[in-house]
């Protein structure tokens, strides 16, 4: 049996444990891994400082250099999170639907657990106390497949969550960081059918793509998005302006920031140049179509690979459309169904749009950038999901569980 | 561009007319449906004849041309599967959940089309109208790849079901079979990620297999059943003989039927002896442990393999236990968390095999038989999941459902 496996393996006999803690028991966990990671947080620094300090000396870019940085008060808010999760409801055992039959049989649809949860993940190795504390809290054991960048630290921070596990007495294993870095190591956890129940890339969208093409396991894609912002021809343009640049500049290296705009040929000479200021101001680039650089002369030409482009940059994609009609192909064309938003006075078209755009959420007058699990009120997040089986959009604690059918007889058999 | 990612480009956009058609255009698709497989039923029955006839001659053997094989009966079965269908609840477009934030935007959770359904299935030919029709229904394409041995009579029925769409003005790309019937096609099929949003594999356990080795789409395993039945040591023993035998024999060959039989130590001398009469006079062959066979002399010797094995037969293993403990370590181990059932009158026995048994559906007092869409009141189903993420369990219309979000606002951005 390989390590992997073996792994894997004791990750599910820790998880069936899980699955019937009961919900003291699990927040006592989450509160003992806040307290154990202030504890350890000398090491913990200690350990990240070694892998940023390889890194560096390997010529990593100076961002990516960031996102792998630990300090104290990164620590400080993964343990915030942790406590957050405690006032976090229980999803486990929750009966989402009871019935009876016309034999008597009662049906009960009941929240179980997922399993064993894999999640492979590149720099932050914030992700792992996140990801391995929503695991807990869901009743999944959580094998952990960070970046080989950030192994050391992530070493660590498992070892502190693994010492507050068996504090509470609840099994070490049920949350486990892949010990060989390899990529075969990975690629042998995305064909464990049968042993692994999900498993979730975060990541960018080479990753992601890796583990679609490889995995036998049922996987749920998260996080590239070529968002829109579609004005309408009835569009409040300040309110279109407004939101246009909260889309755009907010916060340009996360999925749900807008990568295009289309703007109703109606309005486009109104609104382009406004917007374009204010945009400009911003320090956003514009790549225009020819009718958007006739009213934007300082727009670069946009080029068919820019419709398809997650630029996570001060780059922007701007396209003038006839009709509502063609914003919606264009965004059910190059889009990754992940968030799309019309900004419109005329409700008609809105709720045309919200039909008929095929993505995880839709928006009318808001921002694209409130696709997160904490803007949607779930209290917790670990990923957001572009993809249409199981979960769609934020996933929270519900997100990551499964259910089963409870059916309670008195010797009913079939005819 | 390939003849399969043709179709299902063309069934793409052939699902997005159907993910916004009316409830009452899709119930009259469904009416017409039926009525033109009545008025179509002399070429069907005839290109189902050919293909019964080339099997036979190729040296299929006997059950499976009989369930190759169609008839009268069966095309006004399947008609009036399509007429039930018809009374059903659209699931589409329902509000799942609605909440407001305290920024004021309002979340809506809307059930949605899944998009482009896939389903590989072997010989039976009416899966081809089940099929069908259930996505139809659900405001979803489908693509479907039938057995080679059934091409002729799934290309009659499927030219039957488009000229139906056609008659109600849908478009007749909703409902497609796979031209080529090469293994290379299927192949494709479970590769075009982006463009098939789910696919289905229906039949035995080599082609489920192969599916979720090979595809890169998101599937749901259905149907693979290694069910077991356990008897308590506080088991009402005539219920549980009851229960036993209709487990076994109603139907063995489908899988929701028992193949392993566990009986507690305590009872094991009472009962077995028993159950063993039934069963053998049902002529079911009995493969025990050790201790069964000093209470069963006639049953042969289980090996290893017996208790991994689906016999989809009149066989059964029989495994005497020392405790409920070793019952359920024995199904999570050997089970394929499909059907589970113990028998017994100890609440608490059955609270805890209900909970720790990692099933889709979990019995207490009642035959595994019942794990099928029509006996749990879903009034349809296009299969039974034994994987965790998505649907688990009978999967009626909303199981093959996805959702979006729908987000109103006023102009609300991200601070």
């Amino acid at each position: 049996m390989s390590a992997v496996l073996e792994q894997v393996k004791r990750a599910r006999q820790a998880g069936r444990k899980l699955a019937v803690a009961s919900t003291g028991l699990k927040n006592r966990a989450l509160e003992t891994m806040a307290q154990v990671l202030a504890d350890r947080s000398g090491p913990i620094l200690e350990a990240n400082a070694g892998d940023v300090r390889r890194a560096a000396q390997a010529g990593m870019p100076g961002p990516m250099q960031q996102r792998l940085g630990l300090s104290e008060a990164k620590l400080r808010a993964a343990a915030a999170g942790l406590r957050q999760l405690i006032e976090l409801p229980d999803p486990i055992g929750e009966v989402m639907a009871r019935w009876q039959r016309p034999n008597g049989l009662v049906i009960e649809q009941v929240r179980v657990p997922m399993g064993v949860i894999g999640i492979i993940y590149e720099s932050r190795p914030n992700v792992t106390v996140d990801a391995a504390s929503l695991c807990l809290k869901a009743g999944s054991a959580a094998v952990l497949r960070g970046g080989r960048e950030a192994l050391a630290s992530n070493q660590a921070i498992v070892a502190a969550l693994q010492e507050a596990l068996a504090t509470v007495e609840l099994p070490v294993d049920a949350v486990q960081l892949v010990a060989d870095p390899s990529r075969e190591a990975a690629r042998e956890l995305m064909t464990l059918h049968g042993e692994l129940d999900l498993l979730i890339p975060r990541g960018g969208a080479g990753l992601i793509q890796t583990v679609v093409r490889e995995a036998s396991v049922p996987v749920i894609e998260t996080g590239v998005g070529n968002c829109h912002v579609y004005v309408d021809r009835a569009a409040d343009l300040a309110m279109a302006v407004h939101v246009t640049v909260n889309a755009k500049v907010s916060n340009p290296a996360v999925c749900n920031a807008a990568e295009t705009l289309l703007v109703h040929r109606d309005v486009a000479p109104s609104f382009l140049p406004r917007v374009a200021a204010e945009l400009g101001a911003a320090g956003v680039v514009l790549r225009g179509c020819p009718r958007t650089r006739e009213l934007v002369p300082q727009a670069e030409a946009a080029e068919e690979a820019d419709w398809e482009t997650e630029y996570l940059d001060l780059i922007m994609a701007v396209k003038v459309v006839d009709s509502l009609e063609e914003a919606i192909e264009h965004i059910n064309r190059y889009g990754t169904m992940h968030s799309e938003a019309i900004i419109t006075g005329d409700a008609q078209a809105a709720g045309t749009f919200l039909a008929e755009v095929d993505a995880a959420t839709v928006y009318h007058n808001a921002s694209t950038r409130f696709t997160d699990g904490f803007e949607f009120g779930f209290g917790a997040e670990i990923g957001i999901s572009t993809q249409k089986l199981h979960a769609r959009g934020p996933m929270g604690l519900k997100e990551i569980c499964s259910y089963k059918y409870r059916v309670s007889g008195d010797g009913q058999v079939r005819g």
